[in-house]
């Protein structure tokens, strides 16, 4: 159970590539269960799970102080990830008071194994062919291409952007929007309903942090190379080495952390 | 259908008060519609809407590419807010890919209509009462005392924090996720389940951008005070101001922006 995993990435500096070490912050599904059933489903960060299924029972109107009897993970409900399950039982006579049988992460791909879920995800979304190939100099012009056009961002601090460029640094769309997914939703259903497809040559670039779900949304547009300007999740890099995607990080010119996939990057 | 509303603020720079204007990231909720039926609610900035509608069904897996017939806003679905409703129409013979009848912004408070919304939360959650008073001073405090914890942060880069103190400064409970409601439901659930409640002397201090679902959270669990380190969106300023709620962004010393409840800031 640790917030962060260490891992082999190459980081390029300029026209140097170094293989190093990086701190990955880990993304793992956490089943919330109340007694024996399940009521929400959340990509979270493995540590304090008590607190955070007790915390997000509560301010959802579920439970109110002193409903709860015990809180335990279920090491018999998933045996690769016992961690990953955590049940709450309520006191006597206690019961919820609202029900909540809806998944709060509720993404197709969603599940509590790791490696079960990847390998859902490919039955429709097989992992990515080879190529294109990706200089870094055009990854660090696309996010400066992206960066001039936040207009929202400039105004109030509080949009995420997401890009679609062609593997040459050609802009195809940018959008805005205060969640990060609806923006990558906006660049792909604009690819959608412009018959931009197919989308193997072309990159998806996000502005902040990468999670596996914008690597996801980028597998299943058949869109191979996903760019952050900030640091991805322990998930997103799983999920980008299983689908032969590449998967950069902390993309500031002149440098930038490959987490997957470096082999497109020239 | 603007990305960014003016709204006047107040903002704090050591110890001068002014009353200034500020732009403000737009966040409403837009159910998105599959034909009649509702399919999923999300919190987004309104614009390129049936981009967002289209490029969510199908990086979902429940639209491919050729299905979609026409999208269009519903002006009849909500009167007050006609272009929150997106209804997307599948071609002759098109059949969903995958059943979606699941809401994937789930909150209880979840609705279209804003005002509505804000009423029926305070069906359970009543506004805030007034107090307590809280020094600019103490709260930048808070917020350096809260970076000093940000251990997985510092590692990583990728991962959100949440901190609760008491109106004096002190701290109670830091906690990082990747998620940062997740990071919110984690300092509650601690309280929840230390029993420090009730929490109406107490401050919300969050890392990065402030939300909607993140002042709600701190107003069910009755914190009056939220700070974020970033920007605030459009409906975390109005639910703050409805809820007689406290809501500072972009805390950096020496200067803070107050978007609601300038009062209980001295």
């Amino acid at each position: 159970m640790h917030q962060s995993i260490s891992r082999t990435i190459t980081k390029i500096d300029g026209g140097k590539r170094i293989e190093s070490r990086d701190d990955i912050a880990v993304e793992e599904p956490c089943e919330i269960r109340l007694g024996d059933e399940a009521v929400a489903v959340t990509m979270r960060t493995p540590g304090h799970d008590a607190e955070l299924a007790a915390g997000f029972l509560f301010s959802e109107g579920v439970v109110a102080a002193g409903d709860i009897a015990a809180i335990s993970h279920c090491p018999d409900a998933d045996e690769l990830h016992p961690d990953n399950v955590v049940e709450v039982r309520l006191g006597p006579g206690k019961r919820p008071r609202r029900d909540l049988r809806r998944h709060f992460f509720a993404s197709s791909s969603c599940g509590i194994c790791g490696k079960a879920t990847i390998e859902a995800i490919h039955v429709n979304a097989p992992p990515a062919l080879p190529g294109p190939m990706v200089s870094a100099a055009s990854l660090a012009s696309m996010m400066e291409c992206m960066s001039q056009r936040q207009d929202g961002f400039a105004a109030t601090g509080g949009l995420h952007a997401a890009g679609l460029f062609d593997a040459a640094g050609n802009l195809r769309a940018v959008r805005e929007d205060v969640g990060r997914h609806n923006a990558v939703d906006k660049v792909i259903g604009r690819a959608l309903l412009e018959e931009w497809f197919p989308l193997d040559d072309h990159v998806l670039l996000v502005s902040g942090r990468t999670s596996f779900e914008i690597v996801q949304k980028a597998l299943v547009a058949r869109i191979p190379v996903v760019a952050g300007v900030s640091a991805p999740s322990s998930l997103a890099v799983a999920f980008a080495a299983e689908s032969n995607m590449t998967l950069i990080g902390f993309l500031r010119r002149p440098t930038m952390n490959v987490y997957a996939g470096a082999e497109r990057v020239v």
